[in-house]
C-alpha cells in the first residue's frame, strides 16, 4: 500500500474559494497538514483525517521546514492520503516547490492542486481589478517579507508599467513605498492595503504610495498590498461580498 | 424582481479547479454567458440556464465588449441571475473590470467570484512553481496580446529578477524573447510553454530565451509562457495528472 501527497491552494479563506480538486482531496485524507492562516471550517471537511499544525504561532514556527517535509514522507510511506493544505496557491510564495522536491527526493508520489491565490482576489474582493485596459496590461506579485531580499527586487521594477501586489508586506509597507519612490515611482500612485480579503472583517485603506507607510491597519488577519492606478477603480467598483459560509455549506 | 450578475473565474479548465462558489452561481443560472476557453462539462453544471456563447471563433468576437455589456445589463434587469463566466479569474486580462464598471453605471447589482488563474495554474500542473526561495522571490504575469502594448512592459523588467508569465503570448513568442534579450536578459535564461494545461492533451515546451521563437507548438489549446530559472525546476518535479473530469463528478 503506498500513500500519496496532495499539495493543496486552500484559497484566500473563504470556503467558496475552494476548489472542487481541494474539497475532494480533504474528504478523502487520512492526515492534513496545515498552515496558520487556514480557516477551522476548511478544516472540517476533512472529518476523517488527523489534523495537524505546522504552521507559525505568534511568529515562530511550529515545526521547520525539514520537519514538515519529514513528516509528509513518514506519512506517506506509511500509506497514508496527505493533505498538505496552504493558503492561497502552494507555488505563490508558499513554499509548495521546496516540499515537492523533498517528496520527489524520497519517492514519494504527489500532486499540485493549485488554488484561487490571495494575490488575486484579495485586490478583486475589494473592488480592484489588477489588470485593467487601459491602466495596467499586467501586474507583478512580491514578498514583502524581509528575508525574501524584497528591495532588490522592487527596484527592478520600472515605475508605473505595472500593478504591483505585496504579499506578506504590512510590516514593510513603509521601506517598500520608500524604495518604489527612489526607484522614481510617484508619490501620488495610488495604493491599497487589504486585510480579511475573504473574510466577515474585510478591511480596505486606500491611499498612496506617500501615506502607505502610515496607513493605520489594526488586525489579525493577512494583508494584501496594491500599487498602481487601477487602485483608483476601488471607488466605483463595488463589489458585493461573497455569501456567508453557511450558504456555501448548502453544496 | 431585481436580477443580479456573478462575473465568475472558471479556472483553467479542468472542472476539479472549479470553486464551489462557481459551482454553486452556475447552477442557480438563468443565463450563463461564457467564453471560448470555457468547457462543455462546466457550461453542464448549469442545466437549467440559457447558455451564451459570447466569446471569439475564428480568431473573430461574435458579440463586441459593449454587446456583452448591453446583454448583461438586460437580462439582469428583466430579473435573471446572470454568470458571466470567464476563463481563468474575471481580473487577469478578463475585462472583467470593464463589465463590472458597466454593471454598476447601469445600476445593476452584482459581484465578482474570483477563480484559479492559468497564469500560476498552468506552470504548477507542468511542475513549475513560480516562485522558490533562492531563485525566484516573485512574478510578472502580462499579455502578450500585440494590441497590450507589451513591448513597453517587457522593457520595464530588469533581468532575471522576477519569473515572468505571458499569457496571450504564443504568437508573438519570438517577440517577447527578443525583447527580453535586447533588455540584457541571458538567452539562456530557460522558458517554458505550456499548452492546454488543465486537459488532457497537455503539451510543455522547455527550452531558453534564446529558443522560444522556434518552439514548435501545434494546439488548439491557449498557451502559458514562462520565464526564468525556476522553469529549470520542471524536469525534477514530476506534478500527477490531475485525475480525470469523471473522478470529479462524483463530488
Amino acid at each position: 500500500m503506498s500513500g500519496f501527497v496532495s499539495l493543496v491552494g486552500a484559497g484566500p479563506g473563504d470556503i467558496e474559494l475552494l476548489t472542487l480538486g481541494a474539497l475532494r482531496r480533504l474528504r478523502e485524507a487520512d492526515l492534513v497538514l496545515y498552515d496558520a492562516l487556514v480557516e477551522t471550517e476548511l478544516l472540517e471537511l476533512a472529518p476523517q483525517a488527523k489534523r495537524f499544525f505546522v504552521g507559525k504561532r505568534a511568529g515562530r514556527h511550529s515545526i521547520d521546514q525539514d520537519g514538515i517535509h519529514a513528516l509528509l514522507i513518514r506519512a506517506a510511506k506509511r500509506g497514508q492520503r496527505v493533505v498538505r493544505l496552504k493558503c492561497g496557491d502552494p507555488f505563490v510564495l508558499g513554499r509548495g516547490g521546496e516540499e515537492a522536491l523533498a517528496l520527489e527526493a524520497a519517492g514519494v508520489a504527489y500532486e499540485v492542486v493549485p488554488g484561487v491565490s490571495s494575490a488575486i482576489a484579495a485586490p478583486a474582493l475589494a473592488g480592484i481589478p489588477i489588470t485593467h485596459r487601459g491602466l495596467s496590461a499586467g501586474f507583478v506579485v512580491l514578498s514583502g517579507h524581509a528575508e525574501s531580499a524584497f528591495g532588490a527586487t522592487v527596484d527592478s521594477l520600472a515605475p508605473g508599467a505595472l500593478t504591483v501586489v505585496v504579499l506578506m508586506g504590512l510590516r514593510t509597507r513603509a521601506e517598500i513605498a520608500a524604495r518604489l519612490i527612489a526607484r522614481g515611482w510617484s508619490a501620488a500612485t495610488p495604493a491599497a492595503i487589504v486585510v480579511g480579503a475573504s473574510h466577515e472583517g474585510r478591511e480596505r485603506w486606500l491611499g498612496s504610495l506617500a501615506t502607505l507607510g502610515d496607513a493605520h491597519i489594526d488586525s489579525e488577519h493577512a494583508g494584501v498590498i496594491v500599487i498602481g492606478a487601477v487602485v483608483d477603480l476601488a471607488t466605483q467598483i463595488a463589489n458585493e461580498h461573497l455569501p456567508s459560509v453557511a450558504a456555501a455549506r448548502s453544496l
